[in-house]
């Protein structure tokens, strides 16, 4: 144990343990409700064990108790959300398969004691097969399929063990109230306890997306300017260091998520500042346009890693300045995008960006079309005209978004705030209900300071 | 009921019968496997339930049998590799938890009668909540998430159960079978009777991805040509309407169905032309660099809608040409790629499209090297250029995922191909082993008829 050079087994043994636990604690520090999660189980499983423990309810239910603590660990998923669905779908569909199971089997008692099991059988083979291939449809199997499954599974079993237990009714009085009892302790204790909400999760990973967005367009417009400053051999390597610059990867594979979030979300009550019937559908029209923008910026990461190298001839460095601009303002206007959704409020600062961000676009137009390029090798103008193009591409999808979260902004009330005279920063708004969407503004200020003033607004 | 003109109920119910029909008979033709499916879950329940209605199976197994047609319900998924995750996470849960759960009991019971309880749940909290955090570790998550939640589930109820029900041997013992008859019905039935597997699936998605890229590049190289004969109005209303412009959007969003599916194909035994351990990795590898391709391609077609029209000059249709070869060419060489995956074949001629691609892609450097552009607008030239680089890219990424599906044929041993004199077409191979990959090339023929000769070849 005391020799430190030596590989032996025990010490391997424990640098693998050493290993797994740093592991686990990174898990847990990453996001610590997945630790509260955890307990919240075992408090629901525990307390759902008493009905064996507790006399009374011991009598009443009997072996059934089992059904509880089957219902508690099937049921409590990470969300509230998502526990909501699956302890409602369960319920449901254990009310109805039961009652359907009821019928068949009296159906089937009608035909008489020899066909009886003959009949049951078909009909659980037809039910079981119709209503398998429904949880092929996507309206189902988005919201219900869960429910499906226990549909078959109580079906199958009412149909079948009725065949032999006579005291069906009391058997399906058990069985309901035990899941209710199951059903009810998830609820309760994913609602009340330390909840995670699925909305709360989906409306932050939508403005996290729109953030990562930010910081790539806010930080590359840094790095334009610095392109020829710094040379070849500097960039090409500074670049894969920055984390802005990879961060938004993460957007481009999002969508899978973003749904299953929105799904449970519909299931959630209102909390927070999110009301029963939170326009939920707009976070998806957000997701689709901020993958649309996050397609357009992994195509600029890829040129310039690999053409901007070559290009320092004045023209670029005259087409560069504009372009800096519109990917730091573009920036800027995700930042108060995402700023916006945070706060719940209607996003009046964006516009500001937005239209410097229109004047540079125009800027770089104009000084397309004026150049004639007389003196100029194509090869050498390509990297800058191809980076422009990308970043007005960028700009319409900036654009977009700003529209969907307006109309959010109506659908779910967002508070207006009015952009005034704030910190010394002087900015004024002239015309806002005729202009359509876009404000002339004086001054316009860099983000963190527009943050500041937000959240005095909010305070 | 003859009267057609008006809308009563009941004619509008039919129209919604009569739609929700036609819906329901639109997906079970677009994948008939899925009817397939259906029935064979109804018949593996039926099947189980025998254990009720067969009289030496209900005296030995009695009101356990339950616990087979459950197991048949929760275990029985569509593709044959999710079956076998599902059915081998519960058997071996099952026995693990179970044998864990008596120990916990025994254990329990040294501390006599009064304090028995309290240890056994204190036991069942934290080995809950352990488990229950267990199935946030990425690794665990993956592979085993069933298996813990089924440990969770058998634990408790065996810890708690066993607090009063004293025969708990015998009921793991008849618990453990009825799982075993439900888990092995599913496998047999999953496995044997028409399987899905997952495998093949995963191939056949990353065949038709690469397929769906090489529609819209060969599709898009005629567009590219095409486009100063038709003028501004036909091209921009003739787009939308060609499936194959379209068809690549779903390789976007492929990839969680990938993971899924390569995950549940790793359970699978060796089937048709997979072995056992087929490399899966290795189409995830693929399917990540489709997706990047497929991000340029979102780059091109968004260009292309919007700066194509404006440019007809002398200088866009010198630089046309090359591009409406090297977007057909890349396209070819992506469709020979799927078409070799699809046959197991060395992806040996794949190897003359892509060589045609790079002489165009040179040939595309030196004419923009060439002209330096005197008479030119800078405006007029940029939707060229930029069209040019991207297809550039594209062809960076159809080199990479040549690269790997070389890979792949190594390790999977996909059968080596000589092309050679087929079919009245000459094509000579020359220093296949020192050329690194890219073989020469005396005639170069079209897609259609290197497929028949592969087909040739292969029969």
């Amino acid at each position: 144990m005391g020799i430190i050079a030596c590989k032996s087994p025990s010490s391997k043994m424990r640098a693998l343990i050493l290993n797994f636990a740093t592991r686990i604690h990174k898990l847990g520090k990453d996001d610590p409700r997945r630790i509260v999660h955890s307990f919240k189980v075992a408090l629901a499983i525990t307390l759902v064990s008493m009905v064996y423990y507790v006399r009374p309810f011991y009598n009443g239910l009997g072996e059934n108790g089992v059904w509880a603590i089957l219902s508690v660990v099937v049921v409590f998923e990470y969300t509230a959300g998502a526990t909501l669905c699956k302890s409602m779908n369960r319920g449901l569909a254990t009310f109805l398969a039961g009652a359907l199971g009821v019928g068949a089997k009296f159906l089937a008692s009608l035909f008489g004691t020899k066909v009886e099991p003959i009949v049951l059988g078909c009909l659980v083979f037809l039910l079981v097969a119709a209503a398998t291939f429904s949880r092929f449809i996507p309206q189902i199997k988005r919201r219900y399929d869960y429910g499906v499954m226990i549909f078959i599974l109580t079906f199958s079993l009412v149909a079948v063990s009725g065949y032999r237990v006579d005291k069906i009714i009391e058997l399906a009085h058990q069985r309901l109230s035990t899941i209710l009892i199951g059903g009810a302790t998830c609820i309760v204790i994913s609602v009340c306890v330390y909840p995670v909400w699925a909305g709360e999760d989906l409306h932050n990973l939508i403005v996290s997306n729109l953030e990562k967005l930010a910081s790539f367009l806010e930080g590359f417009g840094g790095e334009i300017s610095k392109l020829p400053l710094d040379g070849d051999s500097v960039d090409s390597s500074s670049v894969p260091e920055k984390s802005f610059l990879t961060a938004y990867k993460s957007v481009l594979n999002s969508k899978a998520m973003e749904e299953s979030l929105a799904n449970f979300a519909w299931w959630e009550p209102g909390h927070g500042k999110f009301r029963f019937c939170h326009p939920w559908k707009q976070y998806l029209k957000i997701g689709v346009v901020t993958r649309q923008c996050g397609y357009h910026i992994e195509a600029l990461s890829g040129y310039v890693d690999a053409n901007f190298q070559a290009s320092s001839s004045e023209y670029t460095k005259r087409v560069q300045e504009p372009c800096t601009n519109i990917s730091s303002e573009a920036g800027k206007a995700l930042k108060e995008l995402a700023h916006s959704l945070k706060s719940f409020s209607y996003p009046s600062k964006c516009t500001i960006h937005l239209q410097t961000c229109k004047g540079a676009v125009e800027e770089v137009n104009t000084m397309l079309k004026a150049s004639m390029v007389g003196e100029l090798d194509v090869l050498e103008i390509i990297p800058i005209v191809t980076l422009a193009s990308i970043l007005i591409e960028i700009v319409k999808c900036v654009e977009t978004i700003f529209v969907i979260i307006e109309e959010l902004s109506e659908q779910a009330h967002f508070k207006k705030l009015k952009v005034g005279h704030h910190g010394g920063a002087v900015a004024s708004v002239s015309d806002e209900e005729e202009d359509k969407g876009f404000v002339k503004v004086v001054i316009h200020k860099i983000t963190s300071e527009s943050q500041e003033i937000d959240q005095g607004n909010r305070g």
